[in-house]
């Protein structure tokens, strides 16, 4: 099917590192896992105004079962919030039934006339969270934090540095009052929105009627939230730090962390000896693969290279006879004889870690300019891509035209609060009162 | 939707224990996941005659995306094994990549016209593994040896005893040469299929052209399995554990396996001390939940023995004074006070998932009864339900009649080879060949 793709067991294990790693944070911050149907019937979609005209041209419909056709057509999710409204109505009594923090690992298909691997496919795995707050201040403090959340898991993690910001009320999700987003560069200078998440104030909860009783004994809406990261970030991950060789993973979640090639598949003693240096690696918790295959060396350095695998060892009888290692870190493609003593894998890929965040946020930092009106903005791009961060005075004509002659869109708007002496916006006459990123995109 | 499920924190937490434990017996014998696509288009769905008859009348069709009429409609997987055999059929070309072993987390959909929580519902979510191999041989192993693993699972983990065999050419899955499957019975002496694996030959890599080039340098056809487990275990667990104050839960599955309830919530060193076990179970890797809030005790007994929680710990001031704890077991429920010295949870956690499993065995061995005929088994349906075992002569009249007249089916032809000596058909006059094992399901 046009814009499915199929997750092998190499990109699909870094998705499950990706989870591991994202239900640690979850857990720790009082969230939990539950499951929804992946069904939503087209009355339950409609509920939410702007929502179903934010997502009804884009949907999947379902009108018959097996033979039958349908009283009700029912759509597949792109996304849930209309169903844990229904849910949270059902469950929601009193203040004591508040926080409700639930999230949501599944598939999700929008009807995407282009799509693209990994950045925008038809049908994509992602989480979604779905919280309800008993105040307004509860709602924007869980959207802010789990945007804290993400960046921090970008930049951990996946190393990739990312800008915080809040999208404009032209591009702000369907349905939501306030949408910040996480925004990375990839090697080509286009922006990826890796990750948002939405203040939906009550807007659902007044469109579905979810009402509490709070301690001052008055029937209240709550406030909702919502956020999500999908495989898209396995697009970034690429698009970030690979090259010309190939993958170029960060040791966090490299499915193989440390592969071991032997230079000489025939001699006992190597074989002998690249087992217990593979046990070894292995009960420190490490994701090691020794390749005994008959293939040659070199085939292997390149296979493993364009895999992206952090860390090479090599072991010949050389190395054997001088008690040593030949690593070759993929990160730098630098090559190294060690002692035996001196090998510490996990410093080496914490080094690697923490390597490939530099490299990606000097590369960030690199390639964000500053313009103060279209022109300088349509000669910045027409030498190169990046982010463009400029003033703005917040009118959409602006934002529009902007798009319209250089084909770029405002990413976010900064966070930090600034002081506009004089300043104006990058397009019209009238005084700046926000900061913006600007950059193409896919 | 009619039929759809939510799981909720609790039971999705089941669900992520089943799916960590089934995942280190997968991984542990070489399978690895990947995730496939949720459509297939019709015409990949027909490839395999038997395949599509048997679930073209119960897929959900998607005909249009957006607003646009699809050309070609797509059904919601009820199952991917034309996904796996269009993916095997372009990965694989010589013996090489043999065998392929994956497994697939995801939900499928099913058209049911009646559905029961759990049991039969319109969506699931499960586990399919998908398996292709060089020789008959080797799928037939696979086959075998998954069906094993699901016995041990089932039995080490859930406490769910199974009987283990082979449906019969009408029981089995739409085009598979064999089914085997593992059956258990629920308290109410109904039968559940609890997961199955499939011998498929090479009826569908002759359908899909899958070839290998093999050492012999001869193009062949690859040999495939498919194997599956279901939400429906956690059915299995409610409805075979279950008792009239609510779930119990084997503690290996069990999301809050220790419960810590303050006898005295208003007196500090019962807090403390009630903290202190709190973070003592924790270190040892224990689910352990103390519950604080304001409710009064016998509320929060009533609520955690309902919940199934495998072990309460309660702590009053008395027992603190004697250094002791008053412990209870939800499977039998007892009631004892025990010695800080000699309190060691591991081992009763442990005593308490054998336990379950016993007291299911000798249910189960309780249910089973002989017949040698349909009076016989009439008789016996009259009294009470459970599993029949009777011999058969292996033809799809004695089977349809069986059916006709007590409802009951043949839940699965027995592994074993027997000997038989004039036995005759449980219906016919015809000799048998086959033990049988008969029930009523849901």
């Amino acid at each position: 099917v046009r814009g499915c793709v199929i997750l092998r067991p190499y990109g699909y294990k870094i998705w499950e590192l990706i989870q591991e790693e994202l239900n640690k944070r979850f857990s720790a911050t009082g969230h939990e896992n539950i499951y929804m149907p992946m069904f939503i019937p087209e009355k339950l979609l409609q509920k939410e105004k702007e929502h179903v005209e934010g997502f009804a041209p884009e949907v999947a419909w379902v009108t018959h079962g097996g033979d039958e056709k349908l009283v009700e057509k029912l759509c597949v999710r792109p996304t849930s919030e209309v169903l844990f409204c229904e849910h949270y109505k059902n469950i929601i009594k009193s203040y004591r039934d508040l926080p409700k923090l639930y999230n949501q690992w599944c598939s999700v298909v929008r009807w995407e006339k282009t799509t693209r691997p990994f950045l925008r496919s038809l049908e994509f795995l992602w989480q979604e969270g779905h919280t309800a707050h008993a105040s307004f201040q509860e709602a924007q403090q869980e959207a802010l934090s789990m945007l804290d959340i993400y960046k921090n898991f970008c930049e951990k993690i996946l190393s990739v540095p990312v800008i915080k910001g809040q999208k404009t009320k032209h591009e702000k999700f369907a349905g939501a009052l306030y949408t910040y987003t996480i925004e990375s560069l990839m090697h080509d200078g286009r922006a990826l929105q890796t990750g948002t998440t939405h203040n939906f104030s009550d807007n659902f909860s007044k469109a579905f009627d979810i009402k509490f009783l709070d301690q001052d004994n008055n029937l209240k809406h709550v406030f909702q939230t919502s956020w999500g990261l999908s495989t898209r970030l396995i697009g970034a991950l690429i698009m970030v730090h690979g090259d010309n060789n190939g993958l170029v993973l960060p040791p966090e979640v490299a499915p193989v962390q440390i592969i071991i090639v032997p230079v000489k598949t025939q001699d006992n003693l190597v074989i002998q000896k690249a087992l217990e240096l593979e046990n070894k690696l292995r009960e420190k918790n490490l994701r090691v693969k020794l390749d005994l295959s008959d293939k040659t060396p070199g085939w292997k350095f390149s296979e493993y290279e364009m895999r992206g695998v952090p860390l090479r060892i090599e072991i010949g009888p050389r190395d054997i006879k001088n008690n040593c290692l030949s690593i070759h870190r993929r990160d730098t493609q630098e090559k190294n004889i060690i002692s035996c003593e001196n090998f510490e894998p996990e410093k080496i890929l914490k080094d690697i870690q923490d390597n490939l965040f530099l490299k990606a946020s000097l590369n960030l930092t690199k390639n964000i300019f500053e313009a103060n009106n279209l022109e300088e903005i349509k000669n910045i791009f027409s030498k190169q891509l990046g982010f463009i961060k400029t003033n703005w005075c917040g009118n959409l004509e602006c934002e529009l035209k902007l798009k319209e002659i250089t084909n770029a869109t405002i990413r976010c708007v900064d966070l930090e609060e600034y002081k506009f002496k004089n300043q104006k916006c990058f397009c019209c006459d009238k005084p700046a009162n926000q900061k913006i990123y600007c950059a193409k995109s896919y």
